[in-house]
């Protein structure tokens, strides 16, 4: 069994973390920590979790050193992630980020959309885990992943392929995003309160939410030039899940079919247990990828204008954050990559 | 008292009428028919209507003529609408259409993707009522009123200052809309229950919903020349309600700055008592329109794309069917645009 | 018009005073007050208030003795409450409290419930509003009015027919009531957050909620006899309303039946505006009332058992507090009861 | 494997089977039968079960001779399960029924609420599939056994510790339900629709259900008396769960406290895999419940009244039906009674 802990576990990924990893057969969790819950039993804060962990409480920050943990996945808001993570690769731990701190590469990027970066020298050694899209090369042998946003997983693998292809222009490439409330945390607020969101729906961050540079940087590399998008996020009336419906004009749109391009799709997904394609003709809902790993993909070919349209579905917790950290635990250690992430919709 | 027929009443936008009337001090329904319903009480089909209409049950289709009605809301599908307005205007009546099949001025394109239709002859007489984008005069000389599709009002009105100020390119236009359940109408399905909607998300008939020719129709005839957009449809897990994220490329983005475009907007639409643009900075939220006439619009101009983001939001039963209804009989019958049509959502 | 001020307006009954006032005929409001809100535009805060109101901001506390109004709304929570009220009434103001800190007439009760009163001498003067239980001369004559509690007013009405008739055993009713999520306050908790309240319900404060004794002190007085009901409200996941689930054994259940009790119930409120009786064999649903001012109420006989089953369903913002402060208003000014307070729920 | 069958899989409680023996180590389900779906492949009818039974069609009732299966799971209605039982019985099969048709011991019970019987005979022989209240002994030997109702399966896990330990007046008993939309089962209708559930909450058929003589029979056999409860259900908008809040007056109400009656519960159930009982106040959450096969139980005394207050909630397609029916299988088959049943909610 792997020993793990997770730092910073009072939120949705935390708690999401400890839902996986609950039924995982090669791992367990054998920390959590949360200011808020210090000395708190992890059943007694999540009733979801009775019957689990129920010897298992929330220690502070400071009771780490002797849980005999080999690998931390890092839930810490961003900015903060950078002053945890330095300490745990120094005392030789593997260490999965789920924040956006190791994620941009360039770090006058990151520092103009984030904020001061007090640990660049581990920016590069970072591995960037998103297997599908960039192979499991460079996750297997690192000691720090950065887990990748939930809206650039979506938005990357609906135009991996095309962009790999050299098939779209990728100066036209449009992103409108729809989340579930759990994109925005597990913190008191009325803007996310029931009141607010049931029965409403709107845009925010038009034009300049954080994601927009992680998208931008993941397209640049699989295109070999410098590519912007424009990338717009909504927020759902439901929980969980992110739909992202991806616009891109076709270099030679006549020489294709919806067919034809489902097919591409096909092939370049091929073997990835996590990526489900569509049938022509059908479309993902988010209530088929609720609480699985799951990308499921379809799309179709607007001839009357020549345009691609690609539609994504993820659960933005599990594809979108810890299920996929999960994922590259598993491509990590060795493990078979699909352990513990074997699940159904209800 | 303007005495009205609603034909077709049995569904949302002849609920919604019904809803609208009672309130409304210059009409009143004194006729409402429904094949599944005759003879039932208004109040026992619809319990939210109780304390209004007691005396009124639906009655068949044939027992029309006596009722005395002089304006008449035609609430029927498309297809079956074409075969009931003739008469009604040879009998002398004004009639307003909600469905599609006085729409589409080119019957060629109506056949395309409706169907055969019965009396093109009066489909050039039919007003497309659609005011603040059209203007009055038509509206006011009509017998008959087409009026507007739920998709087409939200994208038109989010575009029109954009296409009438010749500020962007018309080969670039997205409009990626958001829907409410009641646009699906009220009929029994499992498509549209509750288990199939909450916590769910989907596009559906990308690229092929028949609202495209009418939107396409609406702003060829604002810009001049052919307009063919892409178009995609996504269902809400929310009961009311269009927001439509619309994009397009700008002629002169440096130009501009999203005050500049806020501006354009606010002269576009003054004096308009249904359509509240937001200031600069904020975006609207269905709940904010919802059981109201009003269509509210934000926008943002893209700096890094040059790209212009322009999100409006209607309620899709009110301004998108019949609240616009009720506008264009008040126009039609000259009283104050306004009456009947001031509510607060909740 | 008379001129209201709503002291405490960022909450929820404070808003849908705003909502209701902005259509009433014969009142406006000209000030309202909020500490977290001073200088803000009401529409700025409260974007579905757009159009009205426009010229009115928050003010502080302080700002309220040149306002001019003649009737204060009181929407502070309980306790502090009875630290305003005595100042505005020394000052021939008018006041409806929506705490409860004047509904309870034994001062020894309230502070066993709440906490200490500092103004026990105005509990007697106080009259308590539900003007359909206890009729209008009270509330006529009366300079503080304490506007009932939400669950009080749902069950008062479900049980006062029964119990003015002696039709019950006093000591056997059990209320079994179900509260939309409004019903806890706005105010910032991941309690109320929309991740924690959709698709989930449950109980809370069994037999502990602190509207029982308003409960027990309502059926007591109509009962002439000490009633001590056992009261268990529950969390819907839904915005507005109450429905409450009433179980008293019938005295005579033989000599009774479904009909005849429904007959009894529409004698006992006939003519009351704001009451309606379901035809046997209907029961009322919650989306009937929501947004209204109304009660509706069905029962059933149980023969197999000798109990009636009564259910109640109300808005809790409005007949549950805001609407029937409104209609206490209307009835204290001389107005027609129902001004201002006449819609239908979509 | 223990090989299965589905009959009549085209409903929730089909859906379920499929969805938890996707995932069973010991079970595989080699045949699924559909009228409406016959020669459809599973995964393309339900879009969530895709990448599992990729090869699995649904088939028509007659093709099932040639399947192979030992164990059938019918999922038909009530009336319609009694026609095909029979003849799987004759063939040898093992049979778990979840209709309705052999739960009710006396036929003229059954008859009275259900509809004439057409082999009596063999409701003798069913085993009643509730192993916390009634052991395990005789669904170990049945070849049919009779699946709970999902209300009885709530109200009776609620009560049986109270009724077994003689501490409560049986003729007291209270049961109010409130139940998510899967219960109403999957087929189109308005009653069923987005449009009339969200936002909306009502009571049904108070007094009359059909569940009622289980509950009564199931108390019945508890107390060696008889027993008849006042039901109330009611219709939640939420996917899954029944909530059910049981009052009954204690015999020596001043001889317990809420701390004694959970310590009889805790007793009552001890070693019991899927019942928890919560803490001293604790009440439990539908959303805990949901996709498990867990019954979570709180419960208080009523000091004021004499009343005790239980609450317990499961989820009505898992513990309330497919997971039961799985827990009987394990039973019936030697398997470890939680084999594919161990799931932690959303």
């Amino acid at each position: 069994m792997i020993k793990t802990a997770i730092i910073g576990g009072s939120g949705y990924t935390g708690l999401e973390l400890l839902r996986i990893l609950a039924l995982h057969d090669k791992a367990e969790v054998v920390a959590v920590t949360s200011r808020r819950y210090a000395g708190k039993g992890v059943a007694a804060v999540f009733p979801s979790l009775a019957g689990h962990y129920d010897k298992l409480s929330f220690t502070g920050p400071k009771a780490l050193d002797t849980t005999g943990a080999e690998l931390f996945f890092c839930c810490l808001p961003h900015g903060t992630s950078m002053q945890t993570v330095p300490a745990l690769l120094k005392a030789g731990k593997k260490v999965i980020d789920l924040s956006a701190d190791y994620r941009i590469k360039d770090a006058v990027t990151y520092e103009k959309w984030y904020h001061p970066h007090s640990s660049k020298e581990l920016i590069a050694e970072a591995a960037y885990g998103l297997p599908e899209v960039f192979g499991r090369a460079a996750i297997k042998d690192a000691n720090l992943i950065a887990n990748p946003g939930c809206y650039p997983t979506g938005a990357a693998l609906a135009l991996a392929p095309l962009v790999k292809a050299e098939l779209i222009d990728t100066s036209s490439i449009i992103i409108d995003s729809k989340s579930g409330v759990s994109g925005a945390g597990r913190s008191a607020s009325i803007a996310t309160s029931y009141m607010e969101i049931a029965e409403g729906f709107k845009a925010y961050k038009v034009g300049e939410h954080r994601h927009t540079p992680e998208i931008d940087q993941t397209l640049s590399a699989l295109a070999g030039c410098e590519v912007s998008v424009t990338f717009t996020p909504h927020l759902l009336p439901l929980k969980r899940g992110i739909l992202s419906t991806v616009y891109a004009d076709m270099k030679d749109a006549e020489t294709h079919t919806t067919e034809s391009l489902t097919e591409i799709f096909k092939g370049s997904y091929e073997g990835e247990a996590f990526i489900r394609i569509c049938a022509e003709g059908v479309l993902p809902n988010l209530s088929e990828v609720a609480g699985t790993n799951n990308c499921a993909i379809g799309l179709k070919l607007d001839r009357a204008t020549g345009r691609v349209v690609v539609i994504s579905a993820i659960d933005n917790l599990v594809k979108g954050a810890s299920g996929a950290a999960v994922q590259n635990m598993n491509i990590a250690c060795g493990l078979d990559e699909t352990t513990g992430l074997i699940s159904i919709p209800l």
